[in-house]
């Protein structure tokens, strides 16, 4: 069983990696570009358990280790 | 208009980050976690464009500066 976990700062948190790629898309021509976010993607391979077992475990694997929840938030999706 | 691009390593190049988070995973007791992929989320608001010029520019995007396309590949998906 494969999941894909995506980690996001949340909304209010400046992104100043974020700024600095909408600034250099603007300068290389895509001045149309508003807004850039940076997040992580975590693809996870969790071997053989059941969905259930796999929903609990990534909610437990991304409040202790894989998203600072102060400043991120997470989500994630079972393939 | 708005994309999410995901930025991964191609799968033939290893991922030293991807196997520390799979080793501290697996120590927290998650011992069937048996491979974990890092990879980059690019969330843009591309602002009032058609979904034509939004692929080619997010083509052009990830060619010219999101992803290193000697290591990487990318995907995206126009929301």
């Amino acid at each position: 069983m494969k999941a894909k976990v995506y980690v996001t700062l949340k909304n209010s948190i400046a992104d100043p990696q974020g700024n600095a790629i909408r600034g250099a898309l603007n300068k290389k021509g895509f001045s149309n570009v508003e807004d850039v976010r940076i997040g992580k993607l975590i693809e996870i391979e969790l071997g053989d358990i059941t969905k259930e077992v796999a929903e609990k475990q990534l909610n437990e694997m991304c409040e202790k280790l894989l998203a600072n929840t102060v400043i991120e938030k997470y989500e994630f999706e079972i393939i």
